[in-house]
């Protein structure tokens, strides 16, 4: 039987529970990514974490023997970018304007490259937009801030809301436990920039030039890399080096196309 | 007609929103205590906010010209403290054990007189108890052993799960904004020790050696205050310095007995 490799034209991999978990790379899937670079077939490493610029993560994964390039990585922030130079607008005159960010360097990067003006303290508590991601510097002012500006109108976007984020001593807090705390304290649902948000795989076929019904998505967890590849009619594969189970995906009814070992598993007979 | 402070025998009051809003004093509110301690009527503010230690409510309120002794102040950790001591048990041998805290001093306090042995770091990710409550030192790093230390198995106690927190600049998240967090990444939801749950209203009533149907409760949240009355069986009066709004009594369903502008109007006529 052909393996899984040679049934689609592009792959959209999802890195953190696939790839590796935290510092460690998960063994297989650096054969994987090479084999795909050997014949020529396009990938796209999709990952709903926000901490770290296309650059950084470009870096990371030469650490692991994975060669790529900046183009390569698709997270949330590239998918506010577009939305904010497509000419997201806040409701309010002058949009554009300013932002307060909870968040790592990836997120705030993309958000100035995109021209937004990033404001603290009590400026912020004016912004117009809020963004909520995976922030391991988080503290209870910045928390506070976000809150205050949303009460006051900003427009709320999260980067993602995975619940956890998988490492060799267990799951920690993810972005959508910290989401789940502004959510609570502003009254108010964000709107979702990563996975399960459909745009987010579209970007990444477009940056393939692939088309949906050719491509194969391939994550750890049910709730966001299935179901965002459900919503955006890509096939997917469950890997389960990370969050989800195969009972889960069976109790849950988030249906993978394929369900395997691991991300090695592509290149089986 | 009989004014609201005569028809009870024994008063059971919020602090936040009712009496002040973070540093300033509700106007009228320190009359109507002065008036019950010259009448001799029993009172005990009811507070779901864990920051302090009765002693210092009592030395914040006698800021504000109200002289109370720590008798006076019921708070979660006061029903936590009882529980531990009447043999809650973490459901492991050698219950008394370890806790890791999210909270502030007046939590702290109180977890230790009941005898746990507070711990941090590697040791906390395997305590036995984890309390979460308001702490404005909240940082991604307790978040994170909380939810590791939860998903060990450690018994998940909240004090409250109020939302927000009322100050004179707005809404800030409240201790209910920081458990979200926790619930959202341990996958697990608390017991809450504090308002809506009627234990600490009992305790509050035991406190006065008054009645639960002679007693008035007095909040200015539907969702902890009047909700906790309703399920002790006492008497509510809603004010409206605070979070909710008479609308909001219509809305949700949650019908305080009686509804004021504020505590100063005990005693109208």
């Amino acid at each position: 039987m052909t393996s899984l490799v040679d049934r689609y034209e592009g792959f959209i991999i999802d890195l953190d529970g696939v790839i590796y978990l935290l510092h460690d790379l998960i063994p297989g899937s650096a054969g994987v990514i090479n084999h795909m670079q050997e014949a020529g077939i396009p990938f796209i490493f999709l990952t709903n974490n926000s901490s770290a610029t296309p650059r950084m993560y470009v870096d990371r994964l030469r650490k692991h023997g994975i060669e790529i390039g900046p183009g390569n990585i698709v997270s949330p922030p590239a998918v506010i970018k577009r939305n904010l130079e497509m000419g997201w607008t806040g409701g309010r005159e002058g949009a554009g304007g300013t932002a307060f960010v909870v968040g790592e360097e990836g997120l705030i990067r993309q958000i100035e490259e995109a021209g937004l003006e990033l404001v603290s303290g009590e400026e912020a508590k004016r912004a117009e937009y809020v963004f909520v991601g995976w922030d391991r510097n988080l503290t209870y002012e910045k928390l506070k801030t976000a809150v205050v500006a949303i009460r006051n109108g900003a427009r709320y976007i999260a980067t993602n809301t995975d619940a956890t984020y998988p490492t060799p001593e267990g799951l920690w807090p993810g972005a959508g436990s910290i989401v789940a705390a502004v959510t609570c304290g502003s009254g108010r649902e964000p709107e979702v920039a990563g996975k399960p948000n459909p745009q987010i795989v579209e970007l990444a076929l477009e940056r393939m030039g692939v088309e949906a019904r050719s491509a194969l998505l391939v994550g750890d967890r049910l709730d966001t890399d299935i179901a965002a590849g459900l919503a955006a009619g890509v096939d997917t594969l469950l890997v389960l080096t990370g969050v989800s189970s195969a009972l889960e995906a069976e109790e849950t009814g988030i249906s993978p196309t394929h369900i395997r070992d691991d991300l090695g598993a592509l290149l089986d007979p």
